[in-house]
């Protein structure tokens, strides 16, 4: 394999993913993950632009900012990409009232929405919220609708927490494609327009930056589909070599 | 299309499906579907070979067939083939431990079973069961297994009970099936081997008998991939014609 120098050439800017990456979640809290808050800390002081990248939603935007900064972290909330103003944007362009199947956490992001009754679904990590009743709401919506609109912040299969690996909203996803046999439209990770919306933010082409993610899927996976380089940590979920899911092999670190 | 004779004929038997076709659930109850106490006694009375064939997971046997009977039917325990006896035989056979994601009505007819340090996940229709407490510890399961077994009664889409359509188990195992990277071993319908065992009771074959249902996929699809003939009921949860799931056109009644 080509060194590091070779593999990294041109990069002119740095995506990092946050949970599994920068830390690892727990209960409204969080541990920073060893050397995470250092290596966030130097790559400001270079000359490399640096993006936050994340498909947080079980908090608001600035709670997250909030706890980072508690931890250590050298963030602020214009720094970060996230999948729920992105959300708001696609509700408010196409007219649609969603049904919120949310953590009560991110509740706040969707105040200036219509939800009254709902022509769409919008899912999001709701965790606990994910209760049958919930979820059979959701189904219930859809399946009433001429044309099934559910909107996905994510798509992650699972993510760690401090006490162990936790279903994600992908699993729940899948529940109602199957159910109502529809397919979900994905904001944030893997969505292209997600990464497109990063790199622009950065002022950056897909060739000359390179994206940091614990998830091969969500993280490594859709940002080589965009042309960017990437790199798979080996803390938050990682397990093992999943290669299946990618156009090309990631680079370890 | 041929006249009802000749796509009948050579039938010597008729599988019935239970909800939707005999009756709609409520909860822990239910009210037949107009005509359909006389129908299973015309049948009965027939020289028609009669079997219920169910993918019922929130009752017990005895339970269903309990209330089937105060509602009027004419039914006992012996003539219906349900998922949970098969399932406890395979789990015996295998030595298989499950962590169980069901319904409290169906616990019973797991007593016999080994639960302690599973080594696999049965999931049934669980109802309100399916918390994300409960679906998260059955994916913690899986994921800690090298060679991960999740058995599930039935993969049904949705049903119906007087309040609406529900969420059915299939909707749960997709979400299981996506998180693990693994795919289910369904006991039930539409699993050949649940045909074949409920014919086996019957002593037909295939091609003498034909199944009624309300399920385009469990009842219909299922019964077709065995060389039976089929009928999709328009009650229950039936809405629309769904041929992508058939081999071959489902005949109405």
């Amino acid at each position: 394999m080509a060194a590091w120098g070779q593999r990294l050439a041109g990069v002119r800017g740095v995506l990092l993913d946050i949970s599994g990456v920068l830390f690892d979640g727990a209960e409204g809290s969080g541990v920073p993950i060893a050397g995470s808050v250092e290596a966030v800390a130097r790559l400001k002081r270079s000359r490399l632009k640096v993006r936050f990248c994340t498909n947080e939603s079980q908090k608001s935007l600035g709670d997250l900012v909030r706890l980072l900064q508690q931890l250590g972290f050298d963030i602020s909330e214009g720094e970060v990409t996230a999948p729920a103003p992105a959300t708001c944007l696609i509700l408010k362009e196409r007219g649609l009232r969603p049904y919120l199947l949310i953590h009560d956490g991110i509740r706040s992001e969707f105040d200036q929405i219509d939800t009254s009754n709902p022509n769409c679904v919008v899912i999001a990590d709701a965790g606990e919220s994910f209760s049958y009743q919930n979820m059979n709401k959701a189904f219930q919506v859809l399946m009433e609708l001429e044309n099934p609109v559910l909107i996905s912040l994510g798509k992650g299969r699972y993510y760690k927490e401090t006490s162990g690996l936790m279903l994600d909203v992908g699993a729940y996803v899948k529940a109602l494609e199957y159910a109502c046999g529809i397919e979900a439209e994905v904001v944030g990770k893997p969505s292209p327009e997600y990464f497109k919306s990063a790199l622009q933010e950065m002022g950056l082409e897909a060739h000359q930056a390179v994206m940091i993610g614990d998830d091969i899927v969500g993280d490594v996976g859709g940002a080589q589909q965009c042309g960017m380089r990437a790199l798979q940590v080996r803390t938050g979920k990682f397990r093992k070599i999943s290669p299946e899911f990618t156009a090309s092999p990631p680079l370890f670190c």
